[in-house]
């Protein structure tokens, strides 16, 4: 089969190599339908994740149809179509129990990174029966890969961990995919207002029509200043960061308002300086951390019902054998005006 | 009337001072029967709170008797017994209607801050509807005066905050009278282990009577490395932070557990470094915060159940009009194995 390897900092490669085959009781192996690339991926491709191996398949993110199934798998055959999560959970650990997947004791986020990945024609997928879904009839595929890792990312570390209320004004600090999945989540909640942050216009322009209510462009004005003249000087119920750097991070310290919440999404590679000396006194919350994908069920049941469209999120696509071409659009997304890209086998 | 007077950086005085009269209709004049000192009040005669301005009476804490009503109050008497909190709330501004009462439009903490404290014969108490709570028949005056602060303080901010839980192992740093408060309340929820770490061996002793199940003294023991022996290398589900200090922010940095909360009770002067590049991944909770004392009613109906004795925090007695013997045993706390001093008129 074929499939995308990393070769090494700055170099991948899509090629030939084994079909993945049971090696535990509770593996399911799938075949690709329909994958993507994620920031991570690229990330990984700068050689930022030093525990991804030369040789591996990257991606974590699909949906496919059941080609094997090891023998104590139950709730899948073959033939049936699933929804691939990013995070893999034995269900059975403490972690598992306690809904903390993220840090399953087998698992968490392994795809694409302690073993082979998504972006191939076939993937093995451990412990089967806890990190698939079965697809609802009539579901569109491509809204379903949004559900793999970005919209439970954004739901519940963004929009969750950031206790998002009705009547609240929200400011989610980067327009990527994740903050626009943030954003589309968050309207669950009825939020008064939800101001986007980023310097890219363009995204800008389509947070607006994804249900922002305001935009701020990073660079051409004073974001601080802007978002407390919209406040009546008192800030943000809750500043979602969903880039990952400390400038980011530290937008939202300014921004964020007596009793609010700081919910951090973004992957952070440096320390960052907590201005606890004027926080601890304001009564604010700061959460984080890596999505357990708990709530992949709750959001399989939201599509069709009108009130979220992941699908919004996808800006091109391409066939499997074009990934090459994908990547090199994904990773000049601000060029390319590139938000998700599909890959259709 | 006599009052302890700040006179400005390192200068104090218990001098002749007139009696407060009733400025608004929802005043109360308290004539103060138990008061005591903080680690608050420390730090103002330091000069770290310039806010407070020479001439100003210090305390927040204290219990006593209403002396006079303004035509607005409906709640109090004159001869009614009553505990002073140490947040003044108006209880009709947005933040307080969500409980917010550290930020409260027209109050938070003023007492002995931006207004004349308790640490004085008589003290004006505004919106004394709000801000005082009527004695219990029978109570310990001296637990009551716990009560005032440090007690909610614990129970709000290090307890609730950091969503202490049956079973959970919980870390407190610091073993001062709000460390000790928190070690307190925190048995409320039957946590499994308690972990009290401090530098004073007298002081955990103290905190082992309390109903600390482990100890660790700073400076003899590796904190971090003892912390996770105990945990099976996990680290604890809640650390809370009672100094204010960044090494002791640092110390729970480095023994949250994943999934974990860390709960920052210390008022801080200086900013800290966070380390989200190895937290983000872990999904921990941050919170921090001055108290509401909205729990002082559920606090109030603790007491004489037989749950909690806040009085035990109490190591020395004085009368009210020897206030610069208190402070200085206060002040020299280790020295003087000093926990909470009362002053009683």
């Amino acid at each position: 089969m074929k499939a995308l390897v990393y070769q090494g900092p700055g170099q991948k490669d899509w090629i030939e190599k084994d079909k993945p085959t049971i090696l535990k009781p509770t593996d399911v192996i799938v075949k690709i339908t329909k994958t993507t690339i994620c920031g991570t991926d690229l990330h990984i491709l700068k050689g930022d994740v030093p525990a991804v191996t030369p040789g591996r398949t990257l991606g974590h993110e699909g949906v496919g149809i059941v080609e094997e199934v090891g023998a104590a798998v139950a709730n899948f055959k073959p033939g049936d179509a699933v929804l691939i999560s990013c995070v893999t959970s034995c269900g059975k650990c403490a972690n598992c129990k306690r809904g903390l997947y993220s840090h399953c004791d087998d698992g968490g986020w392994i795809l694409g990174h302690l073993i082979d990945g998504t972006q191939a024609e076939y993937v093995r997928i451990p412990h089967g029966d806890n990190s698939l879904y079965p697809i609802p009839e009539g579901a569109d595929e491509e809204a379903l890969v949004m559900l793999s890792d970005i919209m439970p990312t954004g739901f519940e570390i963004g929009v969750q961990y950031g206790r998002v209320k009705p009547g609240d004004t929200v400011a989610i600090v980067g327009a990527g995919p994740v903050g626009m999945s943030v954003l589309l989540t968050a309207q669950f909640y009825s939020p008064a207002r939800i101001v986007m942050i980023d310097m890219d216009p363009a995204r800008l322009a389509l947070a607006r029509q994804f249900g922002a209510t305001d935009t701020i462009q990073v660079g051409s004005e004073d974001v601080v200043a802007k978002v407390m003249e919209m406040t009546g000087g008192l800030g943000v119920d809750v500043a979602i960061e969903a880039v990952g750097v400390p400038a980011t991070f530290d937008t939202c310290q300014k921004i964020v308002s007596a009793g609010g919440s700081i919910a951090n999404v973004g992957v952070h590679g440096k320390p960052v300086e907590l201005h606890i000396e004027e926080l601890w006194i304001k009564n604010i919350n700061i959460s984080m951390g890596l999505v357990n994908t708990n709530t992949t069920p709750m959001l399989l049941k939201t599509l069709g019902t009108g009130k979220v469209d992941p699908s919004k999120l996808v800006t091109h696509r391409f066939g499997l054998n074009e990934m090459l071409a994908a990547y090199e659009v994904f990773g000049n997304a601000a060029r390319e005006k590139a938000m998700k890209v599909i890959l259709s086998a």
